[in-house]
C-alpha cells in the first residue's frame, strides 16, 4: 500500500517534516512512511513548489531511509507547499518514472489505490488522453494514466471536475470489461498555491485519508510537541495514515467519496461523485 | 550513437566477450562499446541463452564499464548466442525499462537508430500494436514501439517480412505527419537458434553494421590473436562498429538496405525492403 | 537483523532456490529474506561457486524483490554451493562494498551481527589485519573487519581457529575499551568445496541459526513439497530464520557457542570458544 | 581525469551553473565536466552551502547528464559558495562515498590527481590519521585520505599550513617505499566563507588549475554573454579544465607549486612547499 503525505502552510525545512526525530506528530507519520518500518518500498517521491512556477520532484526506487542525497538535499528545500509519497508498486516495474508524484506543467498529483483490470483497459485509457498531452507521459502505471485523463478533462480549469469525469471514465470502460469495482482511490493534486484531496473507490471502501486539526488547537492540546511551535497558523497536513499511537484529536477522517480544497482560509469540501461520459 | 554486438557459435563464457583484454578483436570492438571510451552512455543490456527457452536480460543504466556485477556474472555466464547493447539515448529516459535487448517470449531485439519525429506518431504506433501485446511494452522509446510493430506483423513466423511490415507502417504514417526519413536502423533479432540482422534507413544513409570473417580464415590471418583459437567454426559475431584500427580481413560491411539470417550453416541475405499497409 | 542462506548440494537452479513460488520449505525461508516482509533492507548479495575456482558474487543496495536483474541471472546460474544473505546496516553506509558476502581469493563469507563499539574499535582491528591483506578491504563495515582479521589468523587453513582468534581478539581489544559484550554474531564461510557455521556471542545469547535435516527424512515427513523431489541427497542448508510457521522437522537448531564444517558426509561439529591473543 | 569546479559570489541558482545552454562561459566548462563529453564519469558530486553552516553534499554514481534529480534539485539550490566534481576512479571502487567532495563538519574537499602506490602505502597513511577523526573516513579513497591527513595537520585553523604538512608527509612516506612522485594534486577547499585552492606535484609537472578574471572586465570583453549580466561582482570562479574554445581574457592558470586564498576582496596567494614531518 502506498503512503503518502502534503503539506501547505509557511515556509518549512523539508527536513523537518520528513525526517525530524519522536514528539513530532508530522513526523511520526512521515517516519513510518518513508521507510523505518516499510514493507515493499517500491520507490518514493518528494514534490515541492520553491524557486519558479514549476514544482521540482526528486523520485527514486532506492529505499528512502538509505537515501543519503535525499537527506542533504530536505536540509536545505524551504518550501511553503510539499508532496511526500512512497510505493508499492502493483505490478508495474520499480523506476523513477513509476515513481509519485507526478508533475505536469505546475501541477503534482500523487495516488493510493489502484485500478482494477489496469493491464486489460490500459490501452482504452491511453487512448482517451487528450493526443498532444499524450507523449508527455514517461512511465506505465495506472496512476500516471488517471492524472493524464484528469488533465484531459480539465484537471487545470477545475480539479473537482477534471477528476469525477477522469474517474467515471474509467469505470465506464472497467465495466465494459466485467471489472466490477475499477476504481480505487486516495488523490492529491496541486497547482502550488493550494491543493485538492480526494476519497473515493468504485466499491465504497476506500484507503484511509486524514487531515490535520487547527495548529492551534494541536498546540493547546500537546504543549509538549515542539515542532508544532515552528508551525505556523496556515499550516494544513493531510496523510494516507497516521500512526495507530497518534496524538488524540490530531487527525480527522476525511469522509467516503468526498473531495476537499485544502487552501490557506476556508476549505472547501464537497461530495465526490464521478460523471460518466454516457 | 548506440553500439551493438551479437555473437553466435560454440558456447562461450561472456567474460570472454565482453572484457577479456587487448590482441581479441572481438573484445576490443566490445571494449569500446561497453564504456572505457563511451560518451553518452545511457545504459547498456546484455541478452543470452543458456537454461531454457526464454533468454535472460540483465540491463541496467549505471556505465557498463563500472558495472561490477556485470563482471561478476559474465565470468559464469556461459552461451552459445549472446546480445550486447550499449544506449545512446534520444530522448527518453535512461531506465532499465528502456535498455536494449528488449525481450518477448524467447525472442530478444536491439536496434541503433531512431524513429523520426517518434513524440508525435508514437500515439499512432501504439495503437497500432496488437491489442493483446500493448500490455507488454514497458518502456518509452521508439525501438521497443517497432518492436512491438514487428511482433504485430509476424516477426515470430517471418522475421524479414514482419520487420519489413513494420518499418513500411511506420515510413506511412511519419509521411502524414510530413517526416521525410522517419526510419534509421540497424536491427538484430534472435529467437535463439538463430539471429536476424538488418540494415536500412528511409535516407539510404544507414549506420554502419559489419559481419565477421570464417574464424579459420581469421586465424589463418592473424595467428597471435589468442582469443581465435577458443572460437569454434561456427563462430559468428555482427557488430554496429569495429575499431578503426581492426584488423585487416576480420569485418565485412552488410550492405545498405539488407537483412541477413545468421545461422549455422550458410546464412541467407536478402535485400531489404519495407512494405508498406496500403 | 541481517538474514542469510547458505546451501550445497547437487547443482540447482539458483531461481528455484531464491524465488520459487509457495511449497518450498527452502524458498519460503528465502522468500521473507529477500525482502516481501523485509524491513530495512539495506542490501542484499548472493554469492556462488560455478566457473573456475573463485566464487562470483552479485549485491546490490536495491532491493532485491524488486531487483530485475537478479531475477534473470538467477535463472541462468546453475551452482553447487550458494551463500544469500540481506542485510540491515548498523550504520556504515548502505553501498555495493559493504554487503554481504565479502570474497577473498576462493573464501566467501557473510555474517548476522555486529561488533559493539565498532567506531571505537574500528583503528585497532583495522591495524591488526595483516599488512599485505590491508589493501584488500574494499568497504567499512564490522563484518568485512572480522572477516580480514579471521584471515589474517588463519582462516584460510584452519577456519574453526581463525575464527576463533579473530573472535578472541576482537573481544580483547573491545573488553580495553570498557566494551562489555565486543562479540555478536552468526557467520559462515567457505573455500567452494565445503562451508563452515559459527553460532557465538560474548553475551552468551546470539541470534538464531538452523541447520536443515536430512532430505530423505524431509520428503517422507512432507511429501507434498515439490522442490524436494529436485534435491539430492547431499542438499544441505543452514538459514539464520526459517519462517515460524514452518515444516515440522525440517530444522534443527546449530547450538549456542558452536561451529561446525558442513560437506558431503559426515559434518564435524565443535564447541566454539575464542582463542584470545594473550 | 577528474574535473572540477568552484564558485562563490553572490547566491546564484546551481541550475544556472551547472546547466544552463551556451554562450555561458561558466556552463560551457560545467558542461563538459558534468558528462556531455565525459570519458570515464565515475561519479559526481556536488556540495554547496545555505540553510545552516553545515554546506550539503549531493553525490552518486549515475553519470550527472542522466540524473534528473540532480537537474531537478539544482533548480531550487540557491548558493552563494559551490564545489562540482566528476570523478575518474584511479583504482577505488565507484561508490557515493568515494565521491567528491568530501565533507568535514562544515569544511568542504575536493581534489584531482592521486598519491601514487596509494595501495601500498595507504595503511600508513590511515594511521597517521588522528584517531578521533579515523571513524569519519567513509570511503576508500586516496583523495578522502588526503583530506584526513590535512585535518589531522591543522587544516581547519591554517588550511595553508594544514595541507602543506600532509603532502609532506605522504611525500615522506612514498619516497620510504621507492614511489619517486607521489604526489599529484589539484585542489579546493573551503569552510563556507571562502575557499583555498592548491596546485602542486612532486614531479613538479602538475594538472591544469584556472582561476576567473574579474566580473567586470568580463562584461566588458563579452557583451554577448547574458549569464555575466546575472553574476555579481564577488563573482570567482576556479576550474580544473575550462574548454579549449574558451573566452579570451577569461581564464588565468594558477601557478605550478602555488595555493590562494579565494574570497570577497583581494585573494591571497602563497607559493606552495611540502613541509615534510622530520
Amino acid at each position: 500500500m502506498c503512503r503518502w503525505m502534503a503539506y501547505s502552510g509557511e515556509p518549512i525545512l523539508a527536513e523537518d517534516l520528513l525526517f525530524r526525530p519522536a514528539h513530532s506528530l508530522i513526523v511520526q507519520s512521515l517516519h513510518s512512511h518513508l521507510g523505518a518500518t516499510t514493507t515493499n518500498g517500491d520507490g518514493f517521491g518528494v514534490g515541492w513548489y520553491g524557486e519558479g512556477s514549476e514544482p521540482a520532484v526528486y523520485k527514486s526506487v532506492e529505499p528512502a531511509w538509505n537515501d543519503r542525497n535525499l537527506r542533504e538535499i530536505t536540509g536545505q528545500m524551504r518550501t511553503p507547499l510539499l508532496f511526500a509519497h512512497v510505493r508499492a508498486s502493483t505490478g508495474t516495474p520499480v523506476q523513477r518514472s513509476n515513481c509519485h508524484p507526478f508533475r505536469h506543467g505546475h501541477w503534482l498529483w500523487m495516488h493510493n489505490g489502484l485500478l482494477h483490470g489496469f493491464q486489460e483497459i490500459k490501452r482504452d485509457l491511453l487512448m482517451a488522453v487528450d493526443p498532444p498531452l499524450f507523449p508527455d507521459i514517461e512511465g506505465s502505471t495506472d496512476s500516471e494514466a488517471l492524472f493524464f485523463l484528469a488533465l484531459t478533462f480539465g484537471l487545470e480549469n477545475d480539479p473537482f471536475s477534471g477528476v469525477a469525469r477522469a474517474v467515471g471514465f474509467v469505470e465506464d470502460v472497467g465495466r465494459t470489461y466485467g471489472i466490477d469495482h475499477p476504481v480505487q482511490m486516495t488523490v492529491a493534486t496541486s497547482d502550488g498555491e493550494s491543493f485538492w484531496i480526494f476519497r473515493y473507490s468504485s466499491e465504497g471502501r476506500t484507503r484511509s485519508l486524514f487531515y490535520s486539526s487547527e495548529i492551534s488547537k494541536l498546540r493547546a492540546l500537546h504543549p509538549e510537541v515542539r515542532v508544532l511551535r515552528h508551525l505556523g497558523e496556515q499550516t494544513r497536513f493531510v496523510v494516507s495514515e497516521p500512526l495507530l499511537r497518534d496524538l488524540a484529536g490530531a487527525w480527522n477522517e476525511v469522509p467516503e467519496s468526498s473531495a476537499r480544497l485544502v487552501r490557506a482560509g476556508a476549505d472547501e469540501i464537497r461530495p465526490f461523485q464521478p460523471i460518466s461520459p454516457t
